[in-house]
């Protein structure tokens, strides 16, 4: 059978769906929505509209042993093999391509507008990675200027426990998080005063691994269902002061935002590229981390964005400011080997576990991750177009994150922004 | 209203209870049993047998608002205020008491040895502190012989996220984990060469707060449902190589083993102390971590014991041997300064989520909690009675856990093994 969901060519009778910037037919997300009676429904994104997969189920319009998309999450159709979400994605192609379909589902359409999104799955544990590598060699000089980078950071993808609780989707107000902090006068507890974004791209896990099985490297797309943006936001003073020796807590664990929609792993496959090639002289991950398939095409062809937009911006009227820019190949391991070592020593997996790759900054100046990166530790303000400055975060910023999937021949995919604002 | 639940003198109908060494009717944990045909329902354990409290509420002899009593988990009662679980244990107690009821619920006892523990609550999130000051010390002196803890310790409880997924009840057998390591010639993969145990406690948490809601220290208390035991296994090799800059993962991450009762707070209210004062000069911990009314009753009066039993032992029907015994007073934190602490950027806990102390270990060598601290990092091997000889943990090791809380004027009351084996 050919494959014509990528077609850049294919049509779709839904209205503003054709040559949609970020959400066109080829796309297909999985999400959960709420309209306003608050019942939680499975979707995707045509265009500006919602379609409603509970609904087409229900009129049988979609595989019928995907019964899962009457549930109120994701987690159960994450749990199918790759081949069901494609069988999904094949009839969901059909059907918003055949304008002979309109009539009989245009009813389960709604306005984006309309709609409230929620987590698309219940996050059973979040694990975040470490893997932008200039990330790491920015921060890491801010410590160690000669030796940035720890001896186990080329042999290893770097990561650790986050906080499941803490996950929200986007546009849900980041409160200002308290902490305790060093300072000259000892420890003193309050509202954090280095608070920061973090750029993430975060990995969906499809069905995972039973207890004390780990996952080869060349099974670990099978375990990969999708993908969305991530912010990790982060309270500099209190990450400092709390870190050693067991790593972040609560410097991260107040607050991480997602984007909405889940950009599953068959919508990406025109967007698979090589893995950036390692650098010589840097050494040959062990053969657990090391596959020739996954370096060919395990990486992610990706641009992503970070905007800000303050208080006073949005009072008068002005458009967001770009922070950074930059391709999502700076990752210094692809997303297979950061679930393949996760898995390594049995650790379970499961469907709905939400992966953060580390923030992504590109080696150039424009494409820094994180304000901690940009204002160089704080030492160095960023004046904004209007003539504010900022070295962290202020109360009233909005963060705002895009990511647009690019590749000759193929219609380009976004992934929808990941925005939210912190309040005091 | 009078509580003579506590009452030693207390009597109980089920044969082998009265005088229980651990699960007497003072005592009334709450867990989550299945028996042969693998439906999972809630129940008590009283003596040797385990009391079937879905089928009590079913007859109505429950109070009628704790329906969540046939639910498959305990996360919903977990949710429910400190009265309603007291309210419970004043059920269970007077219809153990009262011999005129026998004949109506014997019918819901279970030999327990003839069900099968499960995980009392779906654990949402898992955290593990490092509030056991003397294995602080003893692990910090192996880096650090001078300064063996760090200058946050002492401010504040030092805690990191956990995997829940890995999180299992006693004698599901611990699968040995494969890592990668540090050597000579580079880093390697293969089997752990430093498997260890860790003795902590686990603290369970009740109703919890919403996001961005922090919890003052003196409602702490109203969010401890009750308490159990942990092994923390870690790989030490792993860790070594792996920790630096995040913290520990896969060499936690493969397993962590709980005892399966959750002995609650209302059972541990005789049992609650004063915390071991801070030696002269130690700093004050700040406002949000300190309470008068915590200083004075929030320590738990524990003496914690662990034994090994390797396959030679059981081959030759030897006993376990004691590795260590000591109280659990040797913890620098309480319970509720780690909770408060957790909560106090804001970040949501929920019913059912757990809490590791960190590993207890006694200022003096017969109470150390764990083998790196026995074996003095792997240089001073132990001698078992049998001539065998550890410094880590070898295939076929069970560790086997024990808990007692004594009174005076109070009937002893223990928390069940948290046992499992290590197997190749």
């Amino acid at each position: 059978m050919i494959d014509h969901s990528h077609d850049p060519a294919l049509p779709c009778w839904v209205p503003g769906a054709t040559d949609h910037p970020e959400f066109p037919i080829q796309n297909l997300p999985l999400g959960v929505f709420s309209d306003g009676e608050g019942d939680a429904r499975i979707g995707t994104r045509i265009g500006d509209h919602v379609l409603d997969l509970r609904g087409l189920a229900e009129m049988g319009l979609v595989p019928p042993e995907l019964g899962s998309l009457s549930d109120t999450t994701l987690n159960s159709l994450l749990a199918r093999p790759a081949a069901d979400r494609l069988a999904l994605r094949h009839a969901l192609s059909a059907l918003l391509s055949d304008g002979g379909q309109a009539a009989r589902i245009v009813h389960l359409l709604h306005r984006i507008d309309s709609v409230t999104m929620q987590l698309p799955a219940a996050i059973g544990d979040y694990t975040d990675f470490y893997a932008g590598i200039h990330h790491a060699e920015n921060i890491g000089k801010l410590f160690r200027p000669d030796a940035p980078l720890l001896p186990n950071y080329k042999h290893i993808p770097i990561g650790y426990h986050g906080r499941a609780s803490s996950v929200t989707v986007g546009d849900v107000p980041v409160r200002w998080p308290h902490g305790q902090r060093a300072g000259p006068e000892g420890p003193s507890f309050g509202p954090s005063q280095r608070l920061d974004y973090e750029l993430e791209l975060g990995i969906w896990v499809g069905p995972g691994n039973a207890h004390g099985e780990p996952i080869a490297i060349d099974a670990a797309p099978e375990h990969i269902a999708g993908f969305c943006l991530l912010n990790d936001w982060s309270a500099r003073d209190l990450q400092a002061w709390e870190y050693q020796p067991l790593g972040p807590f609560l410097a991260k664990s107040f607050h991480t935002t997602i984007s909405p929609w889940i950009i599953t792993a068959e919508a990406m496959a025109p967007f698979r590229i090589a893995q950036t090639p390692r650098p010589e002289g840097d050494p040959r991950p062990l053969p657990y981390l090391w596959s020739d398939a996954d370096q060919a095409s395990g990486a992610l062809a990706l641009n992503l964005e970070v905007l800000i937009e303050t208080a006073a911006m949005r009072e008068n009227g002005l458009a967001p400011h770009r922070l950074s820019v930059g391709p999502a190949s700076n990752l210094y391991w692809t997303p297979a080997q950061m679930l393949a070592h996760h898995a390594s020593n049995g650790c379970p997996l499961n469907p709905g576990d939400l992966l953060g790759t580390g923030t992504i900054s590109t080696p150039t100046p424009d494409g820094r991750g994180s304000l901690m990166e940009i204002s160089e530790g704080g030492k160095s303000p960023l004046t904004l177009p209007n003539g504010e400055t900022r070295t962290f975060l202020q109360p009233g910023d909005r963060i705002i994150m895009r990511a647009m999937a690019q590749a000759t021949g193929a219609a380009s995919i976004g992934f929808g922004e990941c925005s939210a604002e912190v309040v005091a």
